[in-house]
């Protein structure tokens, strides 16, 4: 028989309250004054709430968080590679139980309202499949909780560090579904031979790319040239992702007037999650209305990198609000809808969304506007994943 | 008879777990076994719990806030005067109760632990004293749980607006306790005009001063040296306070040094809030290296300026830190700093801090490092000011 939720009086971004006919996982109708199709429907009073489509969390490091373990004292030094290097040691030291904390992290941000998530995971020659394999597990073991893409990730460089080509090929064999890259000329010091590499796997497997770039300037705007190259060479234009990109914060308009066109002809989106730092960052709005795909997430939580993240994508829409200082209401909504629909859209997600037939994620939360609740971040009362309790009052319950 | 509290078994920043003895609002014994000098004396037990001296919010504008009147949707331009002539419109259009708006804003602060401030109050030839006089009386009715101080501010500009100098000595002969100024030459368009009557305000009230300085690159970084120039001439060294200070993150290195050179000639104070925007912002770090004095505030909550502010000290270290990039245990540490005692400094709150002699402002904070507290932000589960309690589990008692 099927199983069917009603979900009465929410209230929508930009709509009038409304209720959520959810048949199997699915919205079947969405409406004012919706009745129950049987008698067994659970029925739910959303009480005037807001409602958000679940969030979507397009960047995550689920390997890496070191939730729950003790407070870990960062005393790590100011270079990317005294970052890497750093978590390396670390994981060799601690020998780190990836599936309890990929499923730790993983849990927080379902209790915040993540329905689906790209998380990256890190490989190296230390650390072999083991975070890629803790990632699956986790996605296991919360999958009706959570839509988890997974990303293999040469966290620690790939050309540089032979053997770990083969086992990225390894994890895309066993269950990633994204290729992932960093940085081609700062860490493998080798651009084209980088890229080639990465997009090789990408045809091979079928598989979408994901590249970190933190190079900043020319040197970061040289490698995007190259990835948009190879992106409309092997045709994958709308299967590229550039991770950051915060270049595109450091060059003149007539160079960004440049890069965007590049983005746009090679159909590459931007997660861009409002970095920390001094520096100028990506102009999401810029980005946003010249028609760039944009995506925001949480990146690592609470792990050797630092304590700054946390698994909640309201914080993450206040802090991608504030970096970018927008303060207009329209301004914050556009920055909702890259936490959501842009998310969902940029990742690849399908039946995604507020309308019949898409799988019924909702997040259920207190205040008077969506704009206050990324203000105010409130526990989220309810949220439901394909159409399942999944957590109530901020407590996940899977 | 003395009133007396012993709070016991919590931990401060960088120490064990500690007592504290509490005789007449004022710290009379801190360490570890305390025993209570009297048998009527109230005990707490912290239960472990951290200690925060009471945080100082060195820079607010208690008068702006639209707290509890309805969400604001704003939709206000992009230029100062376009936030400046939004705000002093709407105040003609809703008749602002500044009284209520002011002690609404104050109490949520006292809730989230903040036992000082530095509050602005807008003076203009529209809305008179009248913004002053609601702060004036949020003073009074809270003046138990908050130390507040009120700084005079031409906020819609002063010698374009003939009056407005008057306005701001009848406040300073009613309780302003320091003189504000702004943006001598974007606003007033004549900085030496600007800042020589400020000065001679500073001069004839015996009070400090504390400037807005939004002005970006050289000519903000002119407007500092008018500044630096006029402290020094005046005898005003350590009595000057510049906000914002935004040029000292948009000029070269060289020129940050001759700046910063010129902060410690004049000892002058820079306050940073952690701005919002892609801009580059100042480098605390480097500024506080350099030894110049800083504080830090959590500027308009919920205004027509904008919703991105809130009345939390913590969030406000949070930002602080992500904007500055700083990930490192000691640096958050350092922001904590600035956030408590650099602020009391700064703005001149004598009797501050965990010593024996301090009045005891205490907040306690459930967490496991004073950090952690900064990035999860947990409910204040007691806040005490001069003895007494005066917020518990986020709720102002006041």
């Amino acid at each position: 028989m099927a199983t069917e939720l009603l979900v009465r009086n929410v209230k929508p971004l930009g709509g009038d309250n409304i209720d959520i006919r959810v048949v199997d996982g699915r919205i079947a109708e969405i409406g004012p004054g919706l009745q129950p199709g049987t008698e067994a429907a659970e029925q739910i009073d959303g009480g005037g709430r807001l409602l958000f489509p679940g969030f979507v969390d397009a960047h995550a490091h689920l390997d890496k968080s070191l939730l729950g373990m003790g407070w870990y004292r960062n005393e790590v030094g100011p270079e990317l590679t005294h970052k890497i290097d750093n978590e390396r040691r670390l994981r060799v030291e601690q020998d780190i139980d990836f599936p309890r904390q990929a499923a730790r992290s993983a849990r927080r941000s379902i209790a915040d309202g993540t329905t689906r998530m790209r998380s990256f995971s890190d490989i190296d020659t230390d650390v072999g499949l083991r975070c890629f394999e803790g990632v699956l597990a986790a996605r296991e073991e919360l999958r009706d909780a959570l839509d988890l893409q997974i990303v293999a990730f040469p966290q620690s460089g790939m050309l540089i560090r032979p053997g770990t080509v083969e086992l990225m090929e390894d994890a895309l064999r066993n269950g990633a579904d994204v290729v992932g890259g960093l940085d081609p000329s700062t860490i493998d010091r080798d651009p084209k031979g980088h890229l080639d590499t990465i997009f090789a796997l990408a045809e091979r497997f079928d598989v979408d790319v994901d590249i970190h770039l933190h190079e900043p300037g020319e040197l970061g705007a040289f490698s995007m040239e190259l990835i948009a190259e190879r992106a409309k060479a092997l045709g994958w234009q709308g299967r590229v992702v550039i991770s950051h990109a915060f270049c595109l914060g450091g060059v003149d308009e007539a160079r960004l007037a440049q890069l965007i066109e590049l983005l746009l002809e090679a159909d590459i989106a931007v997660m861009s999650h409002g970095p920390s730092g001094l520096r100028p960052a990506p102009a999401i709005k810029r980005l946003h209305e010249a028609g760039v795909r944009l995506c925001t997430g949480n990146d690592g939580v609470r792990d050797a990198w630092g304590p700054l993240n946390m698994p909640d994508m309201l914080l993450r829409c206040f802090i991608l609000a504030y970096r970018n200082n927008l303060r207009r209401d329209d301004e914050i909504e556009m920055v909702i809808d890259i936490a959501t629909h842009g998310g969902a859209q940029v990742i690849g997600m399908a039946n995604y969304g507020l309308e019949p037939g898409c799988a019924a994620d909702l997040v259920l939360v207190d205040g008077e506007t969506h704009v206050e609740a990324v203000i105010e971040r409130p526990p989220r009362w309810l949220v439901v994943k394909s159409g399942r309790i999944v957590a109530r009052e901020g407590e996940c319950l899977m």
